[in-house]
């Protein structure tokens, strides 16, 4: 089980997470492109910290709409989709060059990651997109309950997937996120994101709303860089990954 | 001798340029990169145009100045002009790698290359950036009398030069273009474009303000693709290339 | 009977329309204000050739996509729908201002107007946004069947409204423009845009797609600025209300 | 003697400053624009909170370069830097009159700001976007030893200045500030700083980094909303200034 978390999310003078002090407890950073977030001397700074700490990068595309975070949905064509997709993997991919590096992956961010896991025409143009680009490229989506589905569509492209789960989300029956606005949405206690951490990683389940065990195979977890507990929400995943992973989880 | 042309400035739903009717008369494509002109979609149908005319691929990249279509200086510190220029070379090696074709050279736009030209510590910013990137691009710059100072630039970084020469406008002594607000600037007659071309390819010099014969060794030739007689002129500085190439002009 | 056209859709670099020659022959301008088209400099320009030829000059705001002129829908929060509205109308004010003249009326674009005609508490954030900039203000709608439901609701705001038609298109039995991928949607003859313009000055109705005459008040027929025969069909529809207004049409 | 604070400064998700925890201590709000910082709705939520503290509200136009925060020198013809001025002061006064109130003054930003100090030809294009847009407005400039000469320049627009000083820099013999990369650029302590506005507010001078007195009269203080000790520094300004003004300084 991997942990990944979205980097690079300065803008200019504006800051944003805790980069420095985040990236030496994850294994995959998802980069901002500079569509929704970031910039290119920011995405330079961001490789050479991800490199530092050997982690693996990605690319984290997003729709063009800087002031609304790429939170927004917006309408886009298909053939539009697709390059703005091309050009910010290439353009994190440019930066990455320059630093004798490279993008392993892409995960999609905010409107553009939750259109595509709701509107499967829309992952179709995604997969195209990456795929066309260069097929060694990870694409990692959402762990759902129609995963095989979505196999079947990679399979096309011959594309690899990464699936990621929420370590401190609770999910719905249909194994979605339940929305924020709900009370119960984000885990308030760090004992039932630990616990869902366990669960994730020992019996490939998770417990939903209404208490169903929900099978989900997750190949990764995403954990955040903002907020005030972030860091010692992240130390205590990671710490509790790589227990698991030596097997000394009681 | 070559022909090169800034090609994929269009932006949105704006139009520029007649590309479709110039690209099969040029050899390198200088393709904007969403800085200064173009967006991810329209890079794409340039590119997949330039794909069918088998044409060279050249990067564009510019200052971050759309409304002042990267004309307007901008006092850029070295470590963000190179991730700039990184980033678009990147963006549009993307755009090409979706269609299994790649960039070949880069060329500075605007403010951009007319202060590389005028400050040798900005040109070394940029041999730089494309150099980390790849050394195996090729930078296009200016052909002017220190253009020994400039190889000797380039070898440090172990990267190759394309030298370009303007067909349609009248040189300084010290081989730089006279100001476009001077009277003759620009050859209004065709007959003056077609003989500082056969000049160029056939004794390596240009006739400057004064008469004299200035030494310039050019790789390429500069021709423009908007303006009324855009397409006339490139078609007959085509021609004549062709005749001079096959050793048919008298 | 006024005409309205869009106007002020350069940006940068780049032309759109015919502004110079197509003002002489409107009585209102919907001038792009930065957000799909325009920018401060071309606004200034716009400006001065509306008051040149008195024609009044509307403010044209739009969601903030350059890319996609606008044209592409995008999730706003009711709070930032109306402070860019009010953003753009006055900045549009602010260039007005600096020429002695001002903004008389607003007129939502593209994905905007089309989802205020289609979503009434989208609508009600337009309403609020410019009455409380300035209720002198006028706001220009669509004439559709629901006019009388849409004057309830801007008397709310103590709002001034103004009821556009469409000269060139077929409507719907419901009131709503053919979509334009229909063979039908636009009226390739003038005098089809002849006749809906003459029905509509002379019995306040329009033919719909099924035959039906639909009752419809229109203040403004909107014209376009922009195509091959802008110019040509704006001239004989200026003369064609002209006359109608003088009483000379047989 | 007034406290003037850049406000406003966020941009879209992206945080800055302590504008709620700084407003109650200052007495005008240079409020961002959007084109180096700010966004509509940001200037709405800033403006709301200016008028629940009874402060004056001016417009902070700046270059359009959000990235760089209208901080890098752009090269910007006279007419368009006028109508990029007005487009701002414009927007913000629609933000303002949405909610019943207005833009008092102006306040160039950044780059803007420094070369219309250093080149008088910039300060009187400033000078004509304002006046012309409306003369009522006043324009805040740096108090320099030059304040008779751009009086002169101001009185031929029939425009009032507001002189500005800055509490907490050193002063070169000519009036400007030291440049910051210099070792005593900003006061280090709160003693030094308390000592520069007691001196300007009771002597109308400052003592310059070679020791001299020099004369500046100052309408108001530049006083900063970020960095750690902002609020506490202008609390202690505001504490002192009140002091001075009711008598009551030792």
């Amino acid at each position: 089980m991997k942990l990944n978390c979205d980097m690079g999310e300065a803008f200019g003078a504006w800051k944003m997470g805790q980069d420095d002090h985040i990236m030496p407890f994850v294994d995959q950073a998802n980069i901002a492109c500079g569509f929704h977030a970031s910039d290119p001397h920011t995405m330079a700074k961001t490789v050479a910290l991800a490199k530092q700490h050997n982690v693996t990068i990605g690319a984290h595309p997003a729709y063009p709409d800087l002031v609304g975070f790429g939170r927004r949905n917006m309408d886009i064509a298909p053939a539009e989709l697709k390059a703005l997709i091309q050009y910010q993997i290439g353009a994190l991919n440019g930066i990455c060059a320059g630093q004798n590096t490279q993008v392993t992956y892409v995960k999609p961010h905010g409107a553009l990651y939750n259109t595509m896991m709701a509107d499967f025409t829309v992952l179709d143009t995604v997969m195209q997109a990456v795929s066309e680009l260069d097929n060694r490229l990870i694409l990692m989506v959402m762990a759902v309950p129609e995963a095989p589905q979505i196999k079947l569509m990679a399979e096309k492209y011959a594309l690899t997937l990464w699936f990621e789960a929420f370590a401190d989300r609770l999910y719905t029956d249909e194994g979605r996120l339940t929305p924020r606005k709900e009370p119960d949405a984000v885990h308030a206690s760090f004992e039932k994101i630990e616990q869902q951490v366990v669960q994730l990683c020992e019996t490939g389940t998770l417990t939903t709303a209404s208490g169903q065990a929900l099978p989900i195979h997750a190949d990764t977890i995403c954990v955040h860089g903002d907020g005030d507990h972030a860091l010692d929400a992240v130390t205590r995943i990671r710490t509790l990954v790589n227990a698991i992973h030596s097997g000394n989880t009681k």
